[in-house]
Order: structure tokens, then sequence, then C-alpha cells
């Protein structure tokens, strides 16, 4: 289950910070680390003598341009969120976000990405919007910015414990184990992107007027968790709607 | 409950790692710090700087020259521990020490004190052993040794989920509630002294030849987690039984 799980950085700006999630993500048994644009070196003194002999993991990290990119093979993504936004997103505890791992996690080619924001300003609205739910670690309200490391060090721990629940055979026979043909995150955006593009052309949506449309249809269908088979049909749809529409397919 | 939990750290090296607890607490709602022995300035630019908005924390920090003083008015130590020990104490998982909190903080004067130690060689056996109960925070088998900052937030983040449990009225109520007299640390260790000076003095304990002997002793007293009425009775029999044995009280 452990191996199936991805800590995904955006933005960071401390090296010591990254060396630091290195060693807690070692500590609990996780190894797999992406950083999206990071503005800053990832291998430097600092943030070796952080991880502390976890410093494989920082050499081992994929970095990527975009969110996207990252979490592109992900079935599922949850983003870690200080606060509650304007528009509310289902939204986790460290602890509900472990209860489900054991079932997210049983396919041969799941992948959860727990995904982590700037020092500074955490995840935008845009990132946030790309993930199924958040996850909100509950801190004191007058002192609530944790410390990346601490952040995925509070994380990772229940990803631990979770996973030693699973191995005593006490996992949660009552949760709704998800199909194990779920869309991927990459097959998701494709489809946000043409029904986008098909509501633009059916003048329903207008993107300098958003009112937030395509971010509470994301939530919807993320929050469905669909299918593969779900997603082609969905796309038969859009396609269908263009030709009727007489919209012409973008340049490639 | 969480103003009645103090975190305890020993013989620290590096302020920043005490600026990065400061951080943790202060994050999860706990404000008791106390430092015992640290082996390195408090309050430095690197403290302040991993403090982060937390440095009052380390302002109002007591600093103690032992754990004893440290945890002298406590009625439950819990000291931290990688790796089970020769003689094997009471084992709590971080969850387990949650589940128990919202009870041992019932009483007024209740005070839970968790004992971390050495950034290098973490608590001694005698250090351990003037704790109630160890806590072990489950680890990668192959790279154990968390970062100070890292292991104080992950039980200082069960701490306050089990507040936040007990806040919305889930309190387990199979748990066990212990007395509202429970004898203290110090009132403990006056008894331990006590009892360690009467079985030399009846020759039943030889201290160049341990054996284990006080801390098997230690383990049993603490597991019974003693009222101060009945700590009174045993520290009578033990005068009691100098005055029979006709052994002299030490100098004051």
């Amino acid at each position: 289950m452990l191996e199936r799980i991805r800590i995904v950085l955006i933005g960071t700006s401390h090296p010591g910070n990254i060396g630091g999630v290195a060693r807690a993500m070692h500590n609990m048994g996780l190894a797999d680390l992406a950083l999206v644009a990071p503005r800053c070196e990832v291998i430097t003194q600092d943030s070796i003598s952080r991880a502390s002999g976890a410093d494989h993991l920082l050499h081992q990290a994929k970095v990527h341009a975009t969110l996207e990119d990252a979490v592109a093979d992900c079935t599922l993504a949850v983003g870690a969120s200080a606060r509650s936004r304007t528009l509310p997103w289902p939204m986790l505890s460290p602890r509900e976000l472990a209860d489900r791992l054991p079932t997210e996690c049983q396919a041969a080619d799941a992948r959860v990405a727990l995904v982590f924001g700037r020092e500074d300003s955490g995840l935008t609205n845009a990132e946030l919007q790309r993930c199924h739910a958040h996850v909100h670690i509950p801190t004191n309200a007058d002192f609530s910015s944790l410390n990346l490391a601490a952040a995925v060090q509070v994380l990772a721990y229940e990803c631990r414990m979770a996973w030693l629940n699973q191995a005593y055979g006490q996992a949660d026979a009552t949760a709704t184990v998800p199909s194990d043909d779920l869309a991927t995150h990459a097959e998701l955006e494709r489809y946000f992107e043409h029904l986008e593009r098909t509501l633009i052309g059916i003048d329903f949506h207008d993107p300098d007027q958003p009112r937030q449309l395509m971010a509470r249809l994301r939530r919807l269908y993320l929050r469905a968790r669909p299918e593969r088979m779900e997603m082609n049909i969905l796309r038969g749809i859009l396609s269908a709607t263009e030709k009727a529409a007489n919209i012409k397919p973008p340049k490639p």
C-alpha cells in the first residue's frame, strides 16, 4: 500500500524543507517523491543534512513542470489545505483519509497523490480544484501554518498507521471499495478540457465570466470517482454535442 | 485538556530543534515546554527562526537541571522510546496514548508529561524507568530515528485529535478513569528512594549488584498508578520496617 502513495510538493522554496520531507517519508516507509516547479535547488548541503540519511529519496525524486504531469497516473489526488475555500470541496481529516487508503490502494494500478503547496501561500484554488478531495490537519486557529515537513510527517504517519492496521487485519469492512478501473487524473483532465471547450462552443460558458462553473463541475465529477468506461461515455456525449452544434474541433 | 500536557525535552543539542518543537506545539495547541539540561542555548536566531512565530513558548519554557524537577508535579509521565529495552515496560502507540488522555487529564491537578530524549541517543534506561509507560512512534525498521520536532509533531497531533474527539463527545466510555488523587512523580520518587534505602538496610538489595531489582519494582508500582493515600501506607510500612530492623534514617 505505502508504495502506491506519492508525496507531491509544489513550488517549494527551501531545500531544507525538501530534505525534512524526505526524512519524514522514509521514516514512515514512503518513497515516491515528486516535485513540481521547485523554487530552489533540490540537492544542496541543507537538504541532504535535513534528510539525515534519506537523501536517496532526493536523488530519486521526479521533477515536473506542472501538477498535471506529477499526478497524471494517479487515481486519487488529495490536496492539503489550511483553510476552507470559497467553494467548499469534500474535506477529510488526516484520519478519514487514512481510513480510505487501504481500499483506495487495492487495485494494482492505483496511485494516490498527497499534494502540498508552497511554504508561504499553500495551494492555489486552481490546484485544489484538480484534487478529488482536500485534507485539513486540525490546528490551533490562532497559529495554523504548519511547517511543510511537519505537515508531511502527520499525513505520512497516518498512512503508516493505516498500513499497519491493514497488515494486522483491522481494515474497515464498511468502506466503499472503488472500482478497479478508475479513470486516471490525465483522463479526467482531458475530459474537463473537452467539457469546457464544448460548453464554450454551445455558449453556455463564458471564460471571461466563469462564475466558478468549471470548479463546480470538477467537484461533481471528481466526487463521483468516474471509471474509465464512464469517461468514454461522457466524452462520447461531448463529441456528439460538438458535432450536432457544428463546433469545429481545436487545431492539433 | 491540552493545557495539562507538558512536553519535556532532555539534553537537546540543536536550538533549531527546540524552535521546531515550539512551532509544532503551538500549532497543536500545547504551551507547556520544559527543558532538562539543554546542551545548547535556547533563545538563538536559529530557534526563533524555526519557531516561526511561536517563540513565546521558548521564552516561557522552564529549564530544569534534572528530569525529576521537570516532572515533579506530573501524575503521568510517558517516555518516547525508539526501541524496546532489556526490561520491557508498558508500551503504547501514539494513538493508544491519545485514547487515554481525556480520562488522564480529568482531575484538576492532573499533569501529563511527554518526555523526549537527546537527538543522538534518546532517553537513558534510568530516564525511561522514571516513566509510567513508553510510547513508540511506528517507523520504518531500516530508518527509525525521527527528527525531534517531527516526533513531537506526531504526538502533539494525536493529543489534539484526542482533544477534538472529546470536545465532540466521542470520548471512549470504556477507558478506566484514574483516581483523582494520584500520587505525583515527586511523591513516587521519594517512595522509591525510601524503598531502596530500606531494601539495602535489610540486606535484600546490593546496589553494586543491582540485577534490575529497582527497575522491576518501579515498573510494578508505576503500572499500578498509586494514589497518594496508598503511597502514605507504603511509606508507613517502610518506616515501620526500618524501625523494626533498627536502620537509622539518612542524615538530612
